[in-house]
């Protein structure tokens, strides 16, 4: 049977909220609408202007659609790079977006660190940097950059567009945006939607970047360019036939966030996280994978569980709950939780009240 | 109010079952559902095997799953094309697939037909063409290419790849799938799925040439590389969190669609668009744009509806119906009519009766 609570990392549980909201958009019509029709454009504007809001992303910053935030490291790099991105690596997730850009053809370096591990502090940022990726919360790993190390970055090297990956943390993080240039996330997380939509979040350093890289003459893709993205999206338009449905959603799920009050979810978030961390900290046998407590990530918590992991597995799922596997190499030694707006209080205090 | 039924073009009228499909996807799960988990692997599995026995796919043929059918015509340029791709242009949609091959760098060639018209005869392939692009059929204007045209260029050029363009026909055409490289087309048109999803078939003869430019040293993506794709689909996986809910929702469809029979959808969909025809033909005002009856779409029905374009639009909706507007130009003088296995005969009916 399908377990009732779903603490995988990604796809996750949905928001209590989007299996109504999807009843309601079949009964208007809302999955068959054109995408030229003034009704999505409304839409569009409804769910742009509401995550806005929610973040208080400052004026100036665009905010645009794709297919997944895999897709994002790919036109992160497109757009952004003539030739030298510079890579924080301490995950499956941050060393990929490092991979692609070895694949698109540039130059990238990388700073690495080891499993389960952030980034003290940076000594320095390679000459020529053009681009600073960060993975802002490690899904693979639950490592967590705190924002000040992330903001120290820009004082360390200006010049550079500093590009956060957010897909496992927001709208848990309180991101500064004036101290970054982009930052961007995929639905199936913290929003608790259906997969299948990336939210690209971009200043006009951004932009200029881009008509810059073109101007050279260098080729910044076709239809979801930066500037393909801004020339539809200033008339609450994408290039293409897009998710309406998950457009829709999102924005529906946003409003419903707003009326809850984002501080009210990042208070929720910080004591649910407290509470998993304890009881990890207590554990006769289980312990938290992450030692350096500045760097638990709080919205994807990883358990060392070692041998007890099937035997842990079987026993939450009994309970009705459904751990995420460790990932890649810590498969069958480890658990992941997501931590993640519509995990209710509740929930996770059924699930310690399991581990223990 | 929403109309009962919609005619637009696409995204069209939904297919009659999703929206219990949904329900049961809701019920089930699939929304939270991990794209690397076992029951992620039997949907894609369900869904690719459907697609394949519908539209009777050779074997040697993949099948990979993008967001859109834009998408695709970028990675068909990035996967199949080293500098020359032949475009066959009649109209919009084929147009904006030869400006993404400039955009791509390439140095793409095309053919141009008038508006309304289709290709008579290609007298010959220019020399070196690596692949030819045809759009079967033509969303904006309602034409369509007849078969036997599509198969004569391979036999005037068997070394181009043949890649078809056919978002707006499937399931319709009877494809003979060994005389074609590539076919692809999105769920919201003929398969009346909410959009955000591409399906994207191709030979061994595309797979080949994507690793050459790969080994030649050019650039054929990252993560929707035809080598990446396939990678992931023997596993019956997708490189990206995908679209899970569509794939699950599509591969139901197909299977609605197998029990009902591709031929009687076929005839049907003759006999729908032989109503409509017919009604235009005869009318003392309308007219269907396409004069030549070997190019008229069945799929897509171009209407000239002149200066009594607002008033039958309005007069449409009255009786529950939604026309699509025209394309671009012929916005305000033309309708579009979608004729999709979803839209039944009785529907068919009642359209030619408010038309009279």
């Amino acid at each position: 049977m399908n377990p009732k609570i779903n603490f995988t990392p990604g796809p996750s549980q949905l928001y209590f909220t989007v299996r109504d909201h999807t009843r309601t958009a079949f009964r208007e019509g809302i999955p068959s609408l054109s995408h030229r029709s003034q009704a999505f454009e409304k839409i569009f504007r409804h769910t742009t202007d509401g995550i806005r809001e929610l973040l208080s992303l400052p004026p100036g910053y665009q905010l645009f659609f794709t297919s997944s935030a895999t897709e994002i490291w790919e036109r992160v790099i497109q757009n952004l790079v003539e030739e030298k991105s510079f890579h924080l690596v301490n995950g499956s997730f941050s060393k990929r977006f490092f991979e692609i850009a070895g694949q698109l053809g540039k130059k990238p370096e990388k700073l690495e660190a080891s499993a389960g591990e952030g980034f003290e502090i940076v000594g320095s940022v390679p000459a020529g940097t053009e681009l600073i990726a960060i993975t802002q919360n490690e899904t693979s790993t639950g490592v967590s950059l705190p924002l000040d190390f992330i903001y120290d970055l820009r004082d360390k090297s200006p010049d550079s567009l500093i590009v956060v990956d957010a897909v496992s943390s927001l709208p848990f993080p309180d991101f500064d945006y004036s101290k970054l240039d982009s930052v961007f996330f995929s639905v199936q997380k913290g929003f608790g939607l259906p997969a299948g939509l990336g939210v690209w979040m971009v200043n006009d350093r951004c932009l200029a970047k881009a008509e810059n890289l073109s101007a050279k003459g260098i080729c910044i893709g076709s239809y979801h360019s930066l500037p393909a993205l801004h020339g539809f999206a200033v008339k609450n338009q994408t290039p293409e036939t897009p998710n309406v449905l998950s457009i829709y959603l999102l924005g529906m799920v946003v409003r419903d966030m707003i009326r809850r009050g984002i501080s009210n979810i990042r208070r929720e978030t910080e004591y649910k996280a407290a509470l998993l961390y304890h009881t990890l900290d207590r554990h006769h046998s289980l312990s938290a994978f992450v030692k350096n407590k500045v760097h638990r990530s709080r919205t994807v918590v990883v358990a060392n569980t070692g041998d007890q992991t099937e035997v842990l597995t079987r026993n939450l799922i009994e309970k009705g709950m459904q751990p995420g596997d460790g990932y890649g190499t810590f498969k069958k030694s480890q658990l992941r939780f997501a931590n993640f707006p519509t995990h209710s209080k509740e929930q996770f205090e059924l699930l310690v009240d399991s581990l223990i």
